[in-house]
């Protein structure tokens, strides 16, 4: 496997081995680092049965490089610590490199290295290191009362992706595949997450990885603040799946975790010029989904009247 | 947990949260990052029934920290990933991190966050940062024909107390404890790495973490060459060990995992003045263990006649 690893010639510029144990490289002198670790276990986060392992390696990176893209980080290199069953093929481990070295080169984060062991059950841990300017830092505490909350994608895609695997005649056509490909090869908005760091008028931002129900009140909390959510930007497949199982469009999206879009705090007054830029550079809206308010309540907005909104995304101690 | 990490003053000092997410810091400016991985695993690598919690995670980061040491560096940050079965408790995770905590801060580690998940059984995966100015990188490639290898310590009491574990009267008194501390909570040797990193007429460096009939091969494979071990330091609980056991008290000690001394491979003609410097600053000797030569040989010199070095140490895959 280092083999595989050492071979791509990311890996070869952006840092040395030093023996199998270390990796060594130059942060370069204006830039502080941010690092950021997430583990993945079988079984818990995914299944082997419906899931090639070429789409775990991937979704294991890029659950990291979405913490980077949120700090407004340059990815810079990764290392990985695998626990492999007893049956575990040499196969089977390539197919689980590839599927991380192709996200994480995507991104120009090489792999360092790290430690191989057996394990009863397949586990995957990736600490991930990235580089930002100081004055780029934003953190998830930083959004004022009146600042309007945003989203880099519409929402739902992920989910609707897990209940396809489920329950396979659920989408047909462009939706299916939509939500095929949000599910097992989603992508991390590193770009995204650095442009937006570098305006000051955004106060705040995070990535959704348990669904904007989950993490909304995150940054709501570390910010001291509440929030108003008013217009959920629904994904087509999120929207038919939804549909098909007689769910609510917007609730079935806002519970949707493994989107890894951005969630932003910006200053309502910068948030129209923001977004044309955004568009601009990305060919992608920003969507607004509400307004950060005083007080600590979250509230959905429907039809005129406020509801509260209920938590119901991914937690992994559910 | 947060809150007990958060609340040691080295890990306030030293970086920043950015939410749950990711940790901030600054690199200095002269000096390169170095980036190491270590996992271990519930009943691969400890076992819950002989080894309280606090020592799984003492062992755990001095893994990491151990690496670093390796490389010459100074600890800055770790970040921890964890997978905890089902019936784990609050105060059962208060111990893991009371142990990794208090080895980490006493060689100036913060632990900078990482990710908590729910797993079949008990997995620790760490990733340790540090600093190291370039001109002191070793790695385990350096050896050269000629040059004379040596260790920080006696080796073997860290086997010792594996299987004073499984056998709790075979040994008593001093050797006894010495075994006992040697396995449950080793050290790793940052401050001898840092040191030995600054001389230039050491040429490798590597920790002994699988045994030195097992790593020293790899520093011989990586360095291009061969050795004869002609002097094996035996801690005096080793000693005692092999004995009660019937076994050669150097093949035990040569074969005895996790004893985290540093393996290097030194100028000879520099050796003598470099370990009187070492004994007068650390008041321990560096022991002279033999000669690397030309070749790819690895043997054990006996009674003047050499036989081929087994590698009897650790293999987490055995």
């Amino acid at each position: 496997m280092r083999e595989i690893v050492e071979a791509h010639p990311i890996n070869r510029r952006l840092c040395n081995r030093i023996g199998d144990d270390a990796a060594l490289w130059q942060p370069s002198r204006s830039h502080r680092c941010v690092v950021t670790t997430d583990a993945l276990v079988e079984n818990r986060h995914f299944r082997r049965a419906t899931m090639p392992l070429f789409d775990v390696g991937w979704r294991a990176m890029t659950a990291n490089l979405s913490d980077l893209a949120a700090s407004g980080a340059r990815p810079v290199l990764a290392t990985v610590a695998l626990g492999l069953p007893e049956r575990f093929t040499a196969d089977e481990l390539q197919e689980l490199y590839r599927g991380m070295l192709q996200i994480a080169s995507k991104h120009g984060c090489a792999i360092a290295g790290g430690d191989t062991t057996r394990a009863g059950e397949l586990f995957i841990s990736i600490t991930a290191i990235g580089e930002v300017r100081p004055s780029n830092v934003k953190g998830r505490g930083g959004a004022l009362p009146g600042d309007v909350l945003a989203v880099t994608g519409p929402l739902g895609a992920s989910r609707a992706g897990l209940h396809l695997a489920d329950d396979p005649v659920l989408l047909r056509g462009d939706v299916a595949a939509e939500a095929q490909a949000a599910h097992a090869t989603p992508q991390p908005r590193v770009a995204e997450g650095r442009w937006l760091a570098a305006s000051a008028n955004v106060h705040a931002m995070m990535d959704l990885s348990d669904g904007l129900s989950t993490d909304l009140p995150r940054m709501c909390a570390a910010s001291r603040c509440g929030a108003a959510i008013d217009d959920v930007p629904v994904a087509p497949s999120a929207a038919e799946a939804a549909r098909a199982r007689g769910e609510d469009p917007a609730a079935y999206a806002l519970a949707g975790g493994e989107d890894f879009e951005l969630l932003i705090a910006v200053n309502a007054r910068a948030f129209r010029h923001l977004s044309e830029r955004f568009y601009k550079r990305f060919r992608r809206p920003l969507h607004r989904v509400g307004l950060a308010r005083q007080g600590s309540g979250i509230v959905r907005v429907k039809g005129g009247a406020e509801e509260a909104l209920a938590a119901t995304g991914w937690d992994p101690f559910r």
